[in-house]
């Protein structure tokens, strides 16, 4: 039987098609992390792009500078979770001849809003006519040689924490408004904090794996740790929820033991966002939940598949 | 009444949306030309992102593998019209569910082999489910400092060339086999001969007014010096035809006329591609054709609009 893409889901396709790419000169980190990381004279730089597609990652109901917003706050996130600084970055758009030039204008003033207010530069791109509104974001930031705060880093017994709340995000407008975690991310690289960093857009469980496979360990999650958004409470089971629910856009990162009270401490005067401590790096492979009880359960990859749909 | 995008076409929403954004430090040139500039360290970076989409860019018959190959050389070629260098590139594939992964491996067998030949690192990228197969690739190539050959740099009494030969592209395979005209770019850039250079991927006419609007002047064609391709000899008017078919992907140049004689004889000594000189830059403002009979013609842009669809 023919293989397609929603036999074999994303994870799989991106195996299967990263490995046909060879990386050349002054790659430092080529495809498997939130961006890549490439080197230039004394700054290794950031390199990420992150499509929206219309009826997939907003209805045509939404409004449009949140659009705008989404689409430019993901590229940014992305970059947040190499604990990097935007620069620059192009975007694609493509649009059906018959879409409104009007929420086309207003789309940008949204991806406009939030360049400027984080300090990129949107300086391109191209337009094409396409059967769905899409918006591609190419976007560029920028960190210290040998800085980027990668997702291979953890090692067992450092601990876990996670920025903000999660779940909810796609119930409610979370994933059209939330504000990407740049000057967290900063801060955890500049204070040497972090072994170990990506952000969660595919859902807590399915990135946390991410971070393990890439460290090559596993990780006990304190289940009734996990900080829970007001909009998660309203499901029938909010931790489920939230640990399958995409585009949070938190950071999820790990921290040496002996830092870990040291961070918090240093995070409650310095930054006003939550950052909770869920659980802790193993060597055991498995990602696993503990509840109050001491009762451990296997956790499976939940989150969103973009071949396989909502897993959740 | 509403103003959608094939109401309005391409060039006059690019202006619309491109007015909204506010570009900010360390950027050389914004929106408007092949790629984008940007000042990093000691070098300047070019940064151009380029979307092809299935019934748009290429037919579902069409070879895997030169989709691949034309995806990336569409980005390689506007690199080269800056006379850049080749760096890095993440790609985005949007593709339906029921895509045979097949072929989509074949698709980046093509990208890798393009890239690969030309020096170019495919470092990241995402997938996502969508309506039709797209790629998008953006893509970095580097200048040395204040080294990129804009399209706003003749002035009258420039010579006009254009490199290869004109038309057809569409009516056979050569949108999908082109050549970006990387090397010819470099040694236009290095031996400092053009003074304004862009790729024709909108036919000649189109591309003609980008070169002469950006820099303010007008041009004379020579229309019986258009080296038109095999495949536009075929059209019931192979010079119409050549003005208007998009997809070149050869180099427009201009030259100062004291120079022009000096590129000839330096060019046929060092590259095999043909470069022919086609018109002359003037001050009036207008594209004007000239035939044998010394005949004046005010030219029209007659190349694709994405939105508009073909005028040819």
């Amino acid at each position: 039987m023919m293989d397609t893409l929603q036999t074999i889901g994303e994870t799989a396709l991106i195996k299967r098609l990263v490995g046909r790419l060879a990386t050349g000169r002054d790659v430092v980190v080529g495809p498997g992390d939130d961006c890549a990381v490439v080197r230039a004279g004394d700054e290794d730089w950031l390199l990420t792009s992150d499509p929206i597609i219309e009826s997939v990652h907003f209805t045509a109901e939404a409004e449009p500078s949140q659009i705008g917003h989404k689409a430019v706050a993901r590229a940014l996130s992305d970059i947040a979770a190499m604990g990097g600084a935007p620069r620059w970055a192009v975007v694609d758009v493509v649009a059906p001849g018959d879409t409104d030039v009007e929420r086309l204008e207003a789309i940008y003033d949204g991806m406009a809003a939030t360049a400027a207010a984080h300090g990129l530069s949107i300086v391109g791109g191209d337009v094409a006519c396409g059967p769905a509104l899409e918006l591609h974001v190419f976007a560029v930031g920028s960190v210290p040689r040998d800085g980027a705060v990668l997702r291979s880093g953890t090692a067992p017994g450092d601990a876990i924490f996670v920025t903000g709340e999660l779940g909810g995000s796609r119930i409610g407008t979370h994933h059209l408004t939330f504000e990407p975690r740049l000057r967290e991310g900063q801060w955890l690289r500049e204070g040497g904090w972090a072994t170990a960093m990506c952000d969660i857009s595919d859902g807590l469980s399915t990135d946390l794996r991410h971070l393990t496979e890439a460290s090559d360990v596993g990780a006990e999650l304190q289940i009734d740790a996990i900080p829970c958004s007001e909009a998660a409470m309203s499901a029938d089971d909010p931790v489920t929820h939230a640990l399958g629910d995409g585009e949070d856009f938190e950071l999820l990162l790990t921290v040496p033991a002996d830092r870990e009270n040291d961070l918090l401490n240093a995070w409650s005067r310095e930054l006003s966002v939550a950052c909770t401590r869920i659980g802790t790096v193993t060597a055991s492979g498995q990602v696993v939940g503990v509840d109050a009880a001491r009762t451990h359960t296997t956790l499976s990859a939940t989150g969103y598949d973009h071949f396989f749909g909502d897993r959740s």
